[in-house]
């Protein structure tokens, strides 16, 4: 596959002044970038750039509002609802996140759900804006349905990932981040592309039969929950899945399970919606609202320690701990370039070209 | 297999009298019991009777106090730590939960991490202790370790389950409660107990090799995490069981990841515990710190209706709601009995006489 490599600040350059020509502000168009950019740089090459056309055309079709009155409509000491005004995901969900986070400060621990928002970006990138306030950050989202429930051939729930940031002292800090399906569907596009199969357990049938085809999604066929089938625990993805969308979007008043707004502009909001738009969840829990943050530091080093030691098995040379390897990808990236898809880089260059920016 | 049909008043007549005889106040020995028989109930049989003998075994061996000072040892407007002064995990877990619930009543959520404790059977049970507030609840346990991280061969993990109980209104409540492994451990002891092979994916041999031996754990092998492999999202399974035991131990200063005391009494505490006993996390959430009960109410019904009529894969009836097959159980047991297996109503008798108590 043909790929060009950007530097991160050319990259950043075009895409703020992509978002300022939407209509953004300086600052909502500084977050959305930094936002949007965390998934380019962190490895998730289906979460960056690549989506910025996306963001357009949903802006074009009016379901995105570049400015926003993004505000809590229900409070108490250690909760909040966010009406996101149908803004950019990418700018209401670290005002969320910053409304968690004053509230852990006060009472120990915040938790926010929104609602009237759109897609936010990778989960991880706010979750760990809680790491440099000594606490951990939980993100989830809801998303298009794309996920057939475990003995079902209807797509009911989106790829509902979960992150979990959560602070070491001397390691570096632990960051789960990980879509509630087998397969992430960022993973089906690159076999897409490449013209390829997928593993048996990423996807099924229109019929519900067990397929190879990347394509599936394309024919009635649905991406399959984490554990596969019934069997290896599809009922567990599933129940995951479930909660993301209830914590989102049922708890905020957004639209759930197969009424969540789609991503693709073109392609028509579902009728009898109960919500308004895309809904979200975050957490941020004080360290020390448990014990003292230097004390869980260090048994989190121990922690993360010991698991780096636990016996690899043969053929594998270490076991990771969750955000390794994105932390990897990003101190490579952010030295010598981002490498984007040629494809993705066409794409870009007819955004450029609507908006007047040059890449 | 042979089974005896019991009615749930006899075991619970047993269970309470032989708690009393460990030295449980009359109060403690029927939270004990009504806890530990919810999985009798509920049809997960490994959790509840059967782990009768297992208990008393810990007693003996000092490992359980049957009169604990628990208590809070840190606290905010919404989190506290539990210390379980090495009591039943069936009477910790209920405490702690109440204080979690207290919490949520003040400030919208509480969030309780639990430290010194013990073996609290059916994280459902716990989780669904919230429902009747109008309030989510939320429980999970660290284990001791039978599970390998991704990659690995080493046993670093326990099954490490996680329960979320979310009430409705005309609908029965949304309740996951699963274990972050393909299968539980329940699941092979039963495969075991028939002689029988496991499907390829729930365990792994001493090499990381797959396997179908239903003994593969006595064997130096390990279960695997929710996934199965690599491929399949095992690493997500992994940092899921990682979360619950960060969540559960390292917050709470428990014994956390290789360290997590077995529950077998025969096999040695390890070596440089780094916290106390076992660690559990539980949280609860006010519904109306985020929206009107009666509003969620109604969305979880619409939601919970909507899901019930996802189009079935052809083979299978219905699609099912996290809860459902427990509760259909929980309606037919607690009617016609609940079923033994022999080698289970031996044990009992066998802690029956021991303990001078007829079954």
């Amino acid at each position: 596959m043909q790929e060009r490599l950007f530097p991160y600040h050319q990259l950043y350059t075009f895409t703020y002044t992509v978002f300022i020509k939407m209509g953004c502000n300086a600052t909502d168009a500084a977050t959305a970038t930094k936002t949007l950019l965390s998934a380019d740089a962190r490895g998730i090459d289906s979460h960056g750039v690549a989506r910025l056309s996306g963001y357009l055309r949903l802006w074009e079709a009016k379901r995105i509002n570049t400015t926003p009155n993004i505000k809590i409509v229900h409070e108490t000491p250690s909760t909040a609802v966010v009406d996101g005004d149908a803004g950019l995901g990418l700018v209401v969900a670290p005002f969320a996140m910053e409304v968690a986070i004053d509230k852990a400060k006060q009472v120990g621990t915040g938790w926010v759900s929104v609602k009237n928002s759109n897609h936010f970006g990778i989960a991880g990138c706010h979750a760990m804006m809680a790491l440099e306030h000594d606490m951990i950050g939980i993100a989830m989202t809801n998303a298009s349905a794309l996920v057939a429930p475990t003995f079902s051939i209807e797509k009911m729930l989106g790829t509902n990932p979960i992150a979990v940031a959560i602070p070491a002292g001397k390691q570096p800090p632990f960051v789960a981040d990980f879509a509630t399906t087998t397969a992430a569907n960022g993973k089906l596009e690159i076999l897409q592309r490449k013209n390829a199969d997928t593993p048996l357990g990423w996807v099924q049938d229109k019929d519900g039969n067990p397929t190879t085809d990347a394509n599936a999604l394309k024919k009635q066929g649905a991406l399959l929950p984490l554990g596969s089938d019934r069997e290896h625990g599809s009922h567990k993805g599933y129940a995951l899945g479930s909660i993301v969308d209830i914590f989102s979007a049922v708890l905020s008043g957004a639209s759930y399970g197969p009424w969540a707004p789609p991503f693709p502009a073109y392609i028509a909001m579902p009728a009898n919606m109960p919500g308004e738009g895309l809904g979200h969840f975050f957490g941020a829990m004080r360290i020390d609202a448990f014990r003292p943050a230097e004390d869980f530091k260090q048994h989190m080093d121990n922690w993360i320690g010991r698991f780096r030691q636990a016996k690899p098995a043969p053929g594998h040379e270490k076991v990771l701990i969750p955000g390794d390897p994105e932390r990897e990808i990003e101190a490579i990236r952010m030295k010598e370039g981002i490498p984007i898809a040629q494809s993705v880089v066409d794409d870009l260059m007819a955004v450029g070209e609507m908006m007047g920016v040059v890449l």
